[in-house]
């Protein structure tokens, strides 16, 4: 490592990165004081920033240094497939010590830019900068027809709730790689979740195309925060069926050795109530669009689990139709 | 300090924001999960991103609070007026250790505020999280028209080489903030260059309007690195004469008075070519171009100091005509 220029040279010749050179949508990139974006007649660009930092999001000693690059890039996009955007560019700020410029840094930039391939996403810009730990921030970039990006604000009393996939899956995966099980374990599966995540790009653009959704977001700090902020948003209540959410399944066995390695009791619906770092959609469809939405082909299958209602209260219902207050109680980085 | 929630909400109150329940130029903006922009008609967006971390641009000993939130959105928007673009929004990657959520970001925010304010910006988003240390990343977005930004790229030998500001200034002022020295002493008009640098939104602004210059970009790690930088782009070189570089002007009894308190004697010349954290533009003038430069009325006077020649080497000369390669020696955060 020499310096900043050297180390902007490397990041632009691994990662898929827009060059002063090209004048296709971008006029300008990276070389430059900043990049130009030229914007397609008829579209709207959806720009969101995501903070990555070693010590809070994730542990030198405990994640790779490629799930690290995968991941804060994969996670900044899902803010782009909650809005059912078209994921472009994206601007990087990397802040790095100088004994991890070699080894480390080349392993980041080989995951950040699997990531920008299977999302799409090429690199506009960025700073880079020494640190004593890293400290990431990425611009995501993405595009969408007017007036179609999904809000937080537009869910109705009688709108069906629906999340896209399994919940508290990251969260076991990251209770087990803090013990010290990397992603080739028996537990690969489980850790995946929590190190690669997969961003439902897809399905967000889908609903934004077809307006099936009146209301999205994903679930990056738990169902019951994100659900507390999308129903304040859209100032109205909620009602979810607790055996409808979609919870970890595990053989008896799996679960008797995870329980071992752990020192706890697994309570899968716990997990998926509070436990956060899952990037499935979360999203709420008035009752006319349910079938069109049946209509969807993808990976993701979006699970029905409650319902909207009037008032401003989030309730959770057991099978016996009994119902408890649901606080919001998942990650936040002030009250860990 | 409850949650990241509650800091948000001081955030928005704080500085100019969107909101989601604009509607201008904004369709969505803080409180959901990314900003939608609209982008006027016959218009481009340039976007930059610049970082700020505790330790390496600044230090919680010796910057005030207030200066850090000024300086961190002054200098990333420096870059837009390096592009001649008109700044319009930014966003802002926050992580703060708990323990500075009180009095420290309050006067913080009071900074930044402040900074938006005078530079046109509002904020359209972000992302706030804990860390050990302050570290700050913005991403800065403008507007320019079509084919209109000023590049790096752009000059040729025989061009002007102008700047529009002193330089060294910024960097007496670092080492008398390093001192102990705050922004009320007798040194108040030396640090405050440094503490609340001045960006060069409306010079930029004109460039770009008028077509005036060639290439552009600010320096902000020193002239002989950013020179290095635009020559590179262009792939040209230049000469610099060394006499007309505006250096900072002391009085005899000052001069005295701060290099006994540096300890060091102070050598202008070498302070202007390779110190840094100035924020002035650089820029290249084509000389049938350069009596409308004379026409420009602004707090900015720009200074020809050099031209653009052909080849790749970058020299200085002295007052009787001798030269020396000028090498690019200002300031790189992986060689401190």
């Amino acid at each position: 490592m020499k310096s900043e220029d050297s180390l902007i040279a490397r990041v632009v010749r691994t990662i898929p990165s827009i060059t002063s050179r090209e004048g296709q949508s971008s006029r300008v990139g990276i070389g430059d004081d900043a990049a130009v974006l030229k914007q397609a007649t008829g579209l709207e660009w959806v720009l969101s920033c995501d903070a990555f930092i070693e010590g809070v999001h994730f542990l030198a000693t405990a994640h790779p240094a490629d799930s690290v690059g995968y991941k804060c890039l994969a996670r900044a996009t899902s803010d782009l497939a909650a809005m059912g955007a078209t994921p472009r560019f994206f601007l990087l700020t990397l802040a790095v010590p100088s004994n991890r410029t070699s080894g480390w840094l080349s392993n980041f930039l080989k995951g950040m830019s699997r990531a920008a391939r299977e999302l799409g996403l090429r690199l506009a810009g960025g700073d880079t900068t020494c640190g004593e730990k890293v400290a990431l921030s990425i611009t995501v970039i993405g595009q969408v027809a007017p007036g179609h990006a999904l809000t937080r604000a537009g869910a109705r009393p009688g709108d069906l709730i629906y999340v896209s996939g399994i919940l508290g899956a990251a969260k076991l995966g990251l209770d087990l790689v803090l013990t010290g099980v990397g992603g080739k374990s028996r537990y690969a599966r489980l850790t995946q979740t929590h190190l690669c995540p997969k961003i439902q790009v897809q399905l967000g653009c889908w609903l934004s195309t077809h307006r099936i959704a009146s209301a999205a977001m994903d679930i990056s700090d738990g169902l019951s925060t994100d659900l507390y902020r999308l129903t304040s948003s859209s100032g109205v209540g909620a009602i979810i069926q607790a055996d409808r959410v979609p919870t970890v399944r595990l053989s008896d066995r799996l679960k008797r050795q995870i329980e071992k390695r752990l020192k706890v009791t697994l309570n899968p619906l716990e997990m998926a109530l509070h436990g956060g770092d899952d990037y499935v959609l979360l999203f709420t469809v008035p009752p006319r669009h349910e079938k069109r939405l049946a209509r969807f082909r993808g990976a993701q299958e979006p699970t029905c689990i409650g319902e909207i209602t009037r008032g401003r209260q989030v309730l959770l219902a057991d099978s016996s139709g009994k119902t408890r207050p649901l606080r919001p109680d998942g990650w936040d980085p002030f009250r860990r």
